[in-house]
């Protein structure tokens, strides 16, 4: 198929550091190239990918000191993708709403993975708007708040198979890895650890927005003698630092969509203890995998109770479900079913026995991958 | 004809304070109304209109403590915008550069007033990007960073006849009215005042963006007695504070797109003492309705020497040249305008000897009201 691939400026795709949708998009594109297919990126100049490369912006947006302004940069790209379309089978966004309009437009299938959270209260009004989007969620937990909208599937994120190497072993450390904010929790990941008698260690960074909190909040906790702070990693340091951790605590409080790190842990063979929140019970089987758990009393049990959990059984969960070629492979199935349905629209006279997609004006409407 | 305004929806239209976009939309909007077309204005739910209303949200974004996203709000309007583009003869853009991909799949002709500064970096790109849209630049000077654009017009703000009344006989002070911040130079409007031995009355808000500014560089310069600052006033207010001046003072150190302060002033009767920067020539004659002048020097010379323009000749220009029904008619203008460039170009057979638009793809370019 010929697919073009839309991401955001913010970071380059790749990202160097921090980004997760940039990352995944990343992860797709290479996938649906590796499965034969001819893929265009669209993202920043500084980007790299075997994919046709369309640079909507000489560099990526949030690292340039011009502080561009984001909005004019995406216009622009939008307008180059619409005027491409015609060249593609499918074309796929992942630039949250900004495209919306121009959907109408467009002849060529036009797929969005929403990849943020979903609760915020003026994305209702929205969807309930452009209602006949297609849409993809990252979990079925994320797409609730919307749940009138035409979601074609859920496709969980996918990392390259040996991106993560496996760790057999167990280190004498749990870890931490990821943002410190109030929603993350990692001061519910320090008293674990102090509870069950555990070293912690914390890689992990913190966002300007983020500062006082950390000072207030988390600085006074990190004094601890089982506590080690280590401050934000590159991901070639994330393998050993997760890969040899007991554990991965993932304490959350807040509906995660996704939460990629859950499956990099899966990747390496280290389990997850994690809360009951968000996209948690898709991608961590209670025993299996790890621990899910609804309070401290539970999360401190499942600590001391970590090694029954069989590593490899982590690593096989991963390659079962979490590599971007079951990724690719789930995003090409919603692309022919969207082809198909576009096909259905443009020819409404078709023999109603015929198999194929449903007769309303949403054939998609609560199918899930 | 039929005319669709969109307004930001920042403000509700008019604005209950600030807001200079929004302000002049409404204008246009009644005067176009009065000259007997039929205009939909699409804007916030609180504003007032004698158009017809779409309201794009319930109430305006900015004053609204839930902190809507600006951008979900105007992205559902423009696709309501374009949704019922062929039910009017032209669509009028005042929401900067949102729209310009979706003007490519309007059959109706649309045309865009820019109503900020244009020299910032990315505006250059994003225009050449778009450099088929069809523009009006509120001053001359407005446009020149983007000097290669397709402007169509310039069509200076106006306001209605009778919003401010000619005050013939000055009072014993200068006014300065706007905002606080450094660009708007309200030091040197009390160094002049001072200078000259005349009182000076400011009515301004301060930004919080400018509070720092504001309590280091300006309050330390109101204690002086000649000095008065009286905060923020509404358009009521204004009638009198700015018609009881001897002038206006507009001291400015940026290329002010417009200034609609400078219409008000001599709708009052009251000339206006105004640096040579942006807009000021093209709104003041100098010597006839005020005073342009390079630097500190001639602006006190001109202070001292304010009695010598007649008031009655400030009123007289205000009528002749910015009433928000000459704005009206001017913008008609454009619209016919834009609306044979469309007939033309859907019919390129036409007679070359035919007089009408000419047959470059542009034809409007360098083209001014």
């Amino acid at each position: 198929m010929k697919i073009a691939q839309i991401a955001p400026l913010f970071e380059s795709v790749p990202p160097l550091a921090y980004g997760g949708t940039e990352r995944v998009v990343s992860y797709l594109t290479e996938a649906l190239v590796d499965l034969g297919h001819e893929v265009t990126l669209f993202a920043s100049g500084d980007s790299r990918t075997r994919a046709r490369l369309v640079p909507a912006v000489e560099r990526s947006l949030r690292l340039d000191p011009r502080q561009p302004d984001w909005h004019v940069w995406h216009t622009m790209m939008l307008d180059r993708v619409f005027a491409e379309a015609p060249d593609f089978d499918v074309l796929h966004f992942h630039v949250d709403f900004l495209h919306y309009p121009l959907v109408r437009h467009c002849p060529t299938p036009c797929i969005t993975t929403l990849h943020g959270r979903l609760d915020l209260p003026d994305l209702a009004p929205l969807h309930r708007h452009f209602r006949e989007q297609a849409l993809v969620s990252i979990s079925h937990s994320q797409r609730r708040p919307l749940a009138g909208s035409r979601w074609l599937a859920t496709v969980p994120h996918g990392l390259p198979q040996d991106l993560y190497r496996f760790h057999p072993g167990a280190g004498d450390y749990f870890a931490f890895v990821g943002r410190v904010s109030p929603e993350k929790r990692v001061d519910r990941a320090i008293e674990i650890a102090q509870a069950a008698g555990m070293r912690l260690r914390i890689a992990a960074k913190v966002d300007r927005a983020d500062e006082a909190y950390f000072e207030r909040e988390i600085r006074p906790l990190l004094s601890h003698p089982l506590v080690e702070y280590i401050g934000e990693i590159d991901q070639h340091a994330k393998n050993d630092f997760i890969g040899n951790a007991k554990a991965l605590l993932f304490p959350i409080d807040w509906p995660e969509p996704f939460g990629l790190v859950m499956i990099e842990s899966l990747a390496c063979g280290t389990p997850v203890i994690a809360w009951r929140c968000g996209s948690v019970p898709e991608l961590i089987d209670d025993g299996v995998t790890g621990r899910i758990v609804n309070n401290m009393t539970q999360a401190i049990e499942a600590a001391r109770g970590i090694r029954s959990i069989d590593r490899l059984a982590c690593r096989q969960a991963f390659e079962r479900r979490f590599t971007s070629r079951q990724m690719a492979e789930r995003y090409l199935a919603v692309y022919a079913a969207l082809g198909d349905a576009r096909a259905a629209e443009r020819n409404p006279h078709r023999d109603p026995d015929e198999p194929g997609p449903g007769s309303s004006g949403h054939p998609f409407s609560h199918r899930e991958s």
